[in-house]
């Protein structure tokens, strides 16, 4: 284990720094953000990605707005140009979440500074409390799956995708930093590969062994046997329990059930929406045709099907691995009770 | 419909010509090919792909490696030459059974020429008999799907694939060559995209509506909805109805049976294996992780696992459409069947 790595998301009192995905493996690149319409840019684009770290960005992209309103600034002028930063996506709810939540701050503000300090002040805790969700979702999920070590996985979930060290991969770190034996099988994540880019290359920097695949061989991979348990993150999880997380994790979840694999999904309490009701109800962003082309050279005449998100129905989820604890079956009840809990279980 | 495609392999009389497919969509270059050795590499890098394709391109390689011999061309010599040829891939069987057939009409020539001309008129029978059984193939196909319009397939099995309109796709062309309507989603198979580079290619040139996505998205396209039937082509069929195919496969069957979606594997007799038992015991090709690194820009040291085929088990086949009629389960009884037939059904 390494503590090399730097957040996906730095705050440095007026600016947000992020390290731009887009360019890795190949380039380490720092990307500076000053104001709202940056911040957007970069989650629009993907520069940064992982629901809690755009969630954590989103509420510095308000701390950004309020900066460009400087004495201007009111709650309702701050709400209007922050209406593009909770936009940024539709999927993640930790963005609306982390934005609303930072407006909430400014609310019983009496001044222009004094909205821009509570801003500040709640999107810190926003980061800081992301960090600690980490921790504890580790924590938890080591508990869990202390008799699996050889996990697989999609997308990135890691310290690239939140504040602290990740919510599926966070299981993985904190085996790791408990000395136990951990490897971890990573699909690549087509189209826009963040399991070959992103996951493979933070594992590689922390010394846990990791194997790339495609998306198409996992079923084979569990097939094979020898995979313990599939274990990937949410942007989204509703009152019962479906999962919205990145576009082939309903495959692994159903190919999981096919084998008998358990199928975890590690979220923070940020990604639990008790407000929607099911799958159904939430709106999956459809992203540009071009991602999937580009690969193969195709004209863009040739139709694409490029939906960002699947959703995985709760009963194919053996358990939520989230900071307030397991939550099991019936999630309705456990997700219900994780919201209540005030302190981490 | 249109015939513009010309077909995957040709002969002219010296020289076996190929559309180069690793540059498609790009450009559409013809590759000549006049010695064995230059057969076993296309073969090898997937210039030439598809079960059919590499069968009838592996039958007129011996006749190269005849010419090459010349005056010296004993069956002897050849069996010795064409070994090269016979193993250029393993997984699909049609391969070595176009050489082996091959190889067995040069058997009583009585002198290096009778010798040639057998082994030459043998490979043309080969190329026949495969644009035939496409031809059956597909309408077969079209009786077992008049009522599937839209179909879910992986990988590459139409013109590029085999001598004649393909396997999986000869279903498509067959039905859109009667009137009847038919639409396609393409996977875009990874990590060498044969879906989206040469399926959409040669669909789009014949006027068929194609939708490219990536294997991720296919559960979630098929928990949508709308998806009639998957269909896809195989390398080889066993015994028992185990079919090996293209990596990605069996993910779509174990989802399209989740769904209650009817999944065909298409082939012609050639693909059937029956001296081979069951799945388990077909040698699976395990490519260079190269494949699978390059479109990330992966480091030679992260590990890939890059297996070219997977097996679905017989048990998630709905039936296997192949020139000799639909053969439905129990496939060991319908295989053999199939097998023992001289004329097709």
């Amino acid at each position: 284990m390494t503590d090399e790595l730097r957040a996906a998301v730095a705050w440095t009192g007026d600016a947000v720094e992020i390290i731009e995905q887009t360019l890795l493996p190949a380039e380490e690149r720092i990307l500076r953000l000053t104001t709202p319409e940056e911040v957007v840019d970069a989650i629009a684009r993907l520069a940064v990605r992982g629901a809690p770290a755009i969630g954590i960005c989103g509420a510095f992209g308000v701390v950004l707005a309020a900066d460009q309103l400087g004495d201007d600034a009111t709650v309702e002028r701050l709400t209007e140009t922050a209406a593009a930063v909770r936009n940024a996506r539709p999927t993640a709810v930790n963005l609306a979440w982390a934005v609303d939540r930072v407006l909430g701050a400014a609310r019983s503000a009496p001044d222009p500074k004094a909205l821009r300090a509570a801003v500040e002040a709640e999107a810190v805790a926003i980061l800081e409390e992301d960090v600690e969700a980490c921790r504890l979702i580790g924590e938890h999920g080591r508990a869990e799956l202390s008799h699996a070590s050889t996990l697989l996985t999609l997308c990135n979930t890691g310290r690239l995708a939140t504040g602290g060290w990740g919510t599926a991969l966070g299981v993985v770190y904190a085996k790791a930093a408990a000395g136990e034996p951990v490897e971890v099988y990573a699909c690549e994540t087509r189209p826009l590969l963040q399991g070959a880019r992103l996951t493979a290359w933070e594992l590689q920097r922390a010394g846990i062994p990791v194997t790339v695949l495609t998306e198409g061989a996992a079923a084979a991979l569990l097939a094979r046997g020898g995979i313990d348990a599939v274990i990937v993150g949410a942007d989204r999880v509703v009152a019962n329990g479906d999962a919205a997380n990145k576009i082939g994790t309903y495959g692994l979840a159903v190919a999981a059930h096919h084998h008998g694999v358990p199928f975890y999904v590690a979220v923070p309490r940020s990604t639990l929406d008790a407000a929607t009701a099911q799958g159904a109800d939430i709106d999956i962003e459809q992203r540009a045709g071009a991602e999937v082309r580009i690969a193969a050279g195709l004209p863009d005449d040739v139709a694409v099907w490029n939906p960002a998100f699947d959703v995985t129905p709760a009963a194919l989820i053996t358990a939520i691995i989230s900071d307030a604890g397991v939550l099991r079956p019936p999630f309705e009840a456990t997700i219900a009770d994780a919201l209540g809990t005030a302190t981490a279980a």
